[in-house]
Formats: C-alpha cells, sequence, structure tokens
C-alpha cells in the first residue's frame, strides 16, 4: 500500500519541472524539493534518527517546513509541529512526551535545548546538513506507521498527541482534492500556521497533484493580498478571523485578486455578514466552509458555493461529508439522531486517527466503534447539511485556537488568593470567542484592576498568550452548582451569549 | 474503514434527488436507487444468500446490473459479473470455480441452472423479488473482504477469478475520479460491458459524487450518439474499436456532441489516425488514454488531452501514473530499468487486487513484494510517460477482449488432425489484432476450406466466438523451434507485424 514516501516520488516523476514551492524570492520545482528532501532525511539519519523517531518543528512557514513535513514521513521518521504559540513549559511537556530525538528550529529554542538529543537551527544549521549530501536509506514503512504527530489541548488539561498515520494523511488528501476539485494548477497560499494539520495537511495532495503551494511566514493581510496578486494564487482557506482582515485590508487598498478560484475557511464559527462581505469583495471566488479536528486530519465536511446560500437558513450549516468520510449525529448510545435532533458528531473514514500517542485511555474514549466522537454537539438536517450547535468537550475557540477551559481553570487554581475558578468563552468581534475567566476570593483585593493584572501575569507564566484570560471577573460570592457541586458553566455563559449564536 | 456500503449511503444522503441512472425511460434518483439495492439484498438475503457468498450476474448493461454491482457488495455478497461472450462450457467452470449461489440472468441460462441453487430471471424473478420489499440485515463487512470477482482468461488456459477487494474499488474510485476530475455535473455513458472491470468500476466514484450513468443495453455506435445528444452526456469511455465506429457515424450523421469534454479509450492499442479523427469529430472533447488491468481495478496510467501530442512521439505513450498509484518498469529482479529500458510493467497501490480466487500459486506468481507484475512489456521515458510494446503473457487483444494463445491452442491440439499449433495476434483495422493460427497436419485435407471451417466449428463448441481463430493457416513443414523446443512464436508473428507497431 502507499506511505507518504509515494506522492513525493510520483512528483519528482511526473511532475518534475513544475513549481512546487514559493516562499518569498526561492522558487523551488519538485525535483528540487524531493533532493532536499532526500538531503534532510539522508542528514538526520546521520544523526542517528532511524524509523519511527520522533523530529519536532519549531518555526514559521517557509519551505524548509514543506521539506520537513514531506521528508520526515517519507523516510519512516515522525514528524511534530510544535504551536509557536505555546508557552514554554507546555512545549517541554511536548517534547517530553513524545521523546523528540531531534528539534528543528528557526527561533532560539531556550531550554528546550535540554529536552532533545540535537536542536539543527534554521536556516544556518540546515543548509548546512542540506550541503553534505547525504544519501538516506529507505525503511520498509507501512501505511498503519505514524506519519505525524499534532498535540492538541486535552479536557484534562494535558496536551495529547493525534497519530495521523501515512494511510490517514494519504485518504485526507484524496478526500480534500475531490472536495476541493484541487488540481495542477492550482496555487495555494500556505498562509495558516502549518503546525495546525489544517496548515500542512494540504500538501499531501497538492504534491501529488503537481500543484503550487506559496509559504508566508505569519498571516498578515496585506502581504497576503499582496502575494495573491504576485503569484496569482487560486485557493487560500484562511481561518475566520484572517478572512475578516482581509477582507478589510482589500477594501481599503484593492489588490487584483481576480486568480482566487475558493476561499475556504475552517476552524471557528463564521458570522454570515462576514461570508457576504468576503463574497463580495472577492467576486471571482467562492466561499467554502469546512469542517474537521486534528483526529480527522482534518476535512469531515464542506459547503462549496456558501455565498449561493446566503439569505437562507442553510448557511449557518458547516455543510456536507465529503466522498470518502461518514458523518453522522448521534445519541450517547451511538444510535444516529433523526434529522433535526442534536447530538453528537461522530466520523468514521481512512482519515481518522489511530489514537493517541501513548495513551490508550484517552484513545478508546475518543474512538467507539470505529468512530471518532468528536465532542461537539451538531444536528443534522434531512438533506445531510451539517450545523455544529455547541461543544460537549468544555472547549474555546479563539482565533482558531482550541482554548481547553480546564487547563486556564487549572492554572488560576494555582494562585493562592482565588478560591473557585470558572473560564468559559464569551462572543468576540475578532477573535470569534474570547477567553473569559471568573474567579471567587475570600475577600476583595485593594486595587481591582492590579489583581486582575497579576492574575494574567500569573497565567502568562504557564499556559500561551491566546489562553490567557481576556477578562477577568472578581466575585466573593460562591459560583452557582449543580447537585453533585458541578459548577453551572451554562448559567454563566448565558448571560454573555443571550440572542446570539452560542 | 469504508465499504462499498458507504458511497451508496452517502449518495443517498447527499444526492438523494439527483438522477442516478437513466436506462432507455427509466429515469432513478439516488434515493431510488438506493432503495431498490436494499430490497433486492433483503430478497437474496431471504433467499439464503449469506456474507461472502457469490451471486453471479449474466445480463446486458442496465439499470438492474447497477444495481446488483451496487447492493450485493454493500451487503457483504461478492458479485461475479459475468463475460456474455463465453460459451456455455466456460461459464459453467466460472460458476464451478466461485460456487455462486445464485444467478442474475436477462437471458435463457440453459444448463448454467444446475450450476447454482437458483436462477432469478430478469425483469420478472428479479421484479417480483423487489416488489416483497425484505428488508436487509447489515453484515460487519470488513474492506479487505472480496466486493467482486471478475474472471480473465489465464495463460494456463483456465479462466481465473480476480479478487477485488471493498478497498480496492474505493481506492480505484478516488484515483478514477481525481485523475477525470469527475463531478457531481457529469453524465457517463455507461455502454462497454459491465462484465468488465472497466465498465464497472467508474460506477463507484459515480455513486460518490452524485453523478449520472446512462445505460445503453450494448455498444451501436449510432444509439450511442443519439443517447450523447438526448442525455448531454459528458464522460464516455469506449473501447479503440468502439471510437472508430463512433467517429464512421457521427461523420456519416452528425448528432449535437457538444456536451462531451472525455471521450477516453482504454484496453487496446490504438491508431494514432484514430485520436487525430476522433479529436476532429468530436471537438469539445479531449481525447484521453488510459491504461490498467482487471487486477489494479482498472485505472493505472491516463493521458489527458492527447490530441495535444498529436505529431509528436508521445502520441504512442497510454500516458502517466495516477495519483495513487506506483508504477514501475521493472528487470526480472524487480530493479527498476533506467528511462528507455524495456522491462516488465509493475503495479503497486490500494487498487491492487488481494490475489486469484482460491489459487495461491498464481497469486504468488502474480504478486512479487507488493508489486502486480501485469505481463505487459513497457518503457518509460524521463518524463514518467509509459509505452506498452509487447506482451510477456502470450495474449492477444481482439476488441478490448483479452485472449491467451495457450486456449486457444489447447482447443486446436484436441482435434485429431492437427498435430502442432501457434496462436497470436495479428493487425487487424476494426479490431485492433485478430486471433490467427497455423497449424501443422501430417497430410493436406482434400479442400483445405473445408477443413478450416471444420477447425472453426471444433473452437466454437469450446470457447467464446471471439476467441476462435479469424484466420488459420495450415501447414505440413513443423514450426520453428527455440532450443529447448519452445515454438518461436515471434518469428512467425514478424512475418504479419513487420513495420507496424505491434
Amino acid at each position: 500500500m502507499l506511505t507518504l514516501a509515494d506522492p513525493l516520488e510520483h512528483a519528482r516523476r511526473i511532475h518534475g519541472d513544475r513549481i512546487a514551492v514559493v516562499d518569498g524570492e526561492t522558487r523551488m520545482t519538485y525535483r528540487a524539493l524531493h533532493e532536499r528532501c532526500e538531503r534532510l532525511a539522508g542528514a538526520l539519519q546521520h544523526l542517528g534518527v532511524g524509523r519511527g523517531d520522533r523530529v519536532a518543528v519549531l518555526a514559521a512557514n517557509g519551505h524548509r517546513y514543506v521539506e520537513a513535513t514531506c521528508a520526515l514521513p517519507a523516510y519512516g521518521m515522525v514528524v511534530v509541529p510544535l504551536n509557536t504559540r505555546l508557552a514554554e513549559p507546555e512545549l517541554r511537556a511536548i517534547l517530553a512526551d513524545c521523546g523528540a530525538r531531534v528539534l528543528l528550529a528557526d527561533r532560539d529554542p531556550g531550554a528546550l535545548r535540554q529536552c532533545v538529543d540535537r536542536v539543527v537551527s534554521m536556516p544556518d544549521d540546515y543548509e548546512a546538513m542540506l550541503a553534505g549530501r547525504a544519501i538516506p536509506r529507505r525503511f520498509a514503512v507501512d501505511e498503519n506507521d505514524p506519519a505525524a504527530l499534532f498535540y492538541t489541548g486535552g479536557t484534562t488539561g494535558k496536551s495529547k498527541g493525534v497519530i495521523l498515520t501515512h494511510r490517514n494523511l494519504v485518504a485526507n488528501a484524496f478526500h480534500k482534492v475531490v472536495a476541493c476539485s484541487l488540481d495542477a494548477s492550482d496555487v495555494f497560499l500556505a498562509a495558516p500556521p502549518m503546525f495546525h494539520v489544517a496548515g500542512v495537511a494540504p500538501l499531501v495532495g497538492l504534491v501529488w497533484n503537481g500543484a503550487r503551494s506559496v509559504t508566508v511566514p505569519s498571516f498578515d493581510a496585506d502581504k497576503c493580498l499582496d502575494v495573491i496578486e504576485r503569484e496569482r494564487i487560486t485557493v487560500f482557506m484562511p481561518v475566520p478571523t484572517m478572512l475578516a482582515s482581509l477582507v478589510a485590508r482589500q477594501q481599503a487598498a484593492a489588490r487584483d485578486v481576480s486568480s482566487l478560484r475558493m476561499l475556504g475557511h475552517a476552524g471557528a464559527p463564521i458570522a454570515n455578514a462576514l461570508i457576504e462581505a468576503a463574497h463580495a469583495t472577492f467576486p471571482s471566488s467562492e466561499i467554502a466552509q469546512f469542517y474537521g479536528a486534528t483526529e480527522t486530519s482534518s476535512i469531515v465536511t464542506c459547503f462549496r458555493h456558501e455565498e449561493a446560500a446566503i439569505g437562507t437558513p442553510r448557511l449557518g450549516s458547516c455543510g456536507r461529508a465529503v466522498a470518502g468520510v461518514s458523518v453522522r449525529v448521534v445519541r450517547p448510545d451511538g444510535i444516529e439522531c433523526p434529522p433535526g435532533e442534536a447530538g453528537e458528531i461522530a466520523v468514521r473514514g481512512p482519515n481518522v486517527t489511530a489514537g493517541y500517542w501513548h495513551d490508550p485511555a484517552a484513545t478508546s474514549a475518543a474512538l467507539v466503534d470505529g468512530w471518532y466522537r468528536t465532542g461537539d454537539v451538531g444536528v443534522m438536517d434531512a438533506d445531510g447539511f451539517l450545523f455544529v450547535v455547541d461543544r460537549i468537550k468544555d472547549m474555546i475557540v479563539s482565533g482558531a485556537e482550541n482554548v481547553y477551559s480546564i487547563e486556564v481553570e487549572d492554572i488560576l487554581y494555582r494562585h493562592p488568593a482565588v478560591i473557585e475558578a470558572a473560564v468559559f468563552g464569551v462572543p468576540d468581534d475578532r477573535w470569534g470567542e474570547a477567553v473569559y475567566a471568573i474567579v471567587v476570593v475570600e475577600r476583595r483585593a485593594p486595587s481591582e484592576d492590579d489583581f486582575v493584572a497579576e492574575l494574567k501575569e500569573h497565567c502568562r507564566r504557564s499556559i500561551a498568550g491566546y489562553k490567557v484570560p481576556k477578562r477577568i471577573e472578581v466575585r466573593t460570592e460562591p459560583l452557582p452548582k449543580s447537585g453533585p457541586g458541578k459548577v453551572l458553566k451554562r448559567v454563566l455563559r448565558h448571560a454573555h451569549w443571550e440572542g446570539r449564536r452560542s
């Protein structure tokens, strides 16, 4: 069967002269990409990295990120893309959990040096290694071997490594190519961070079809618009916050964006007004919505030509199952809900994760009879359109990053003045949801502003900036609780969400 | 993972109101197709057909053929499409080999009745069964379970059942959809016989994408052209002999064929002049060439827009590996040949057969280290374009039917007057290749015409009409042989092929 060695080899043979990656002034053919991948794998093998060994990447998007994600799995290693927004203790925990041998980093890794055998700095060490022209050995890789680990925040507060196998990512590539009608003529803007599965998984389908990826180190609306114009981008899949900036900046200073054929958003709820504005601002492009998860290698449902649904109730949907993936809304016992009844969204297909790294308990909780239980609450209509209405997992989606309440609450509880803490998402025009905290203290501090600032700083020392509550409300009376003593977070959230889609 | 139950269920949910099949006056939505498939499966289960049991189909193309090929695997049964051109002894051998419980037949099965528990006549018994509205049970089907058996002529003279699993056919569907850019707007002309894998495998991808199949009972160029006009056919994949008739009839009486976007030919060598004529006659359509085998669930390589290569040496190629399938030209030891060197064409991918039905020796001969050895000799150029130059297996491709020389020779040897026999293909404008035989006799018969007629009749009693030699040459001197006594068929063929692509 096939592994991620196959798309790369296919592209070298069939699309060798086509441009694979554009990164600023660097333009690289598939033949050149293949050769750099070989050298990278050879150099890492020379460092002692073998089949199944983990290699972490801490970097902004760029051609070297493309090389690492193509090369490592192709030669039997496991790539572990690290979220650059995480705080050092979080990254240390991930490196310890996955046991990475090597870290490729485009920034000073600080104390992370102690977590791995070797840090390869990018570009310096990296380019020196490639200049060595080492020839890699081919390992016998099985399609069910892990190709990548993506760490996601866990409901227990501990980050979990989602195992995506070769087969998962190969299947996802075909699902995405078919769902998005990708072909060799496509030019894909790789602006969303490649440390998320949605940022990096599209590469497999693009490579297989000889399409082109244009990387930008990070999202900046004006720079992206310039790149869209210059490189004649056809497909861009931003998160809603990016899409909103893109619309605003294009309205402020129009670029030639006529090459765009698809703006596909995913990862977070989107305002209907934004879909309308995006359609008006990028008239050559369809607007498409996707739904997926790290555990499903990304794409599960898709809503093509969402702009045609403007003014209809269907606009709130994230679309229908793509070919190759089965989606059901189920009751807790796994029986499918009839159309219109809310239940948990469950997903089955060759794209579904093999499980969590060294965490059989979490794996068996998430994978039930071959179905991945997403933790999202959804409703499906009679035509198969899925609506995501709530989350079972206590998770906040802020700027397309997942924040697990319990992880933030855990940090707040560690502050000596905090007796109770409840963290949840509140509507936010910029971020979709903002992290909001209510803490209960014995007695109020002399200055509440100083106390709140101190709490935020307390959080910032342990968790990523995007997880730190944007606002903290201080109370002295106990939080409302259910019979068994569980905080009634739904009651707390309600005041903030009344009259809005939650 | 997925089985063939999934595309059918997906189509019911997502494409329920779309037209799935058009067969004459019958127009059936995906919802209706799904319901008829359920009833068929329920009725067969009621007859005692269970998981893994074989059900054979002997019929012309039509909506019931579509139903049977969709329904049986979806409910865990194995469909065995029978070549309607085979002679009764050949069909008996196949039914005995696969142990079919039930035969669905649109014609009098004659003595085949004795080979199965039950014959279901189409349409009468079949429609009566569906009217019973039996509800089928769902079996737990694994993706590696056999979904279909396709019998092909064997080099040993014995027909072998190629096992195609659920996974094989699901993978092939994605490969084909991507290679041919199939989508929901496509209208596919199902004129090539559905008892061949190339005739029936496209259904899976069409169903998954909610596209439409238009069946015609058998190929007739004028009727097909009328259907192309009336049903606005977009994709047709004829064998070269069909394409030649189509060109001739369209030139004789022009129909509106502007809906056609792809004419894809496969299954046999094609004359360059025919590619040119097809392009001139069907200007809206690209001409595409495919290469594949029953053992690879069909598509392996594809040459899109072949018409753009007219006048270049590349026109003789059958194209390049499609995404998802690996193709190599190898030496006998399995080492890949450098570009330009002839070797055996080998194929790897999730579309490759699990093996031959109850024939481990043939399976291990054909599948070597995960590669299917096609028996075809090919050359690959530096850009990955494959040229099929010869066949290792002593096989003749006549009108896209495979004829194994040894099987025909075996029959000839059974005639008392025949001392030696050699059967091979000679160029034929209508059939691509025609079956040609040389027989050696002790002394010539009084009338050679009568003797040749007698020999042909002798063959016709045991093998399909298309396998009976079109011409028989009678000699009295021994055939040229190699040292070990093997007939030098290459020498015999040479006289017929000199100056032509063989």
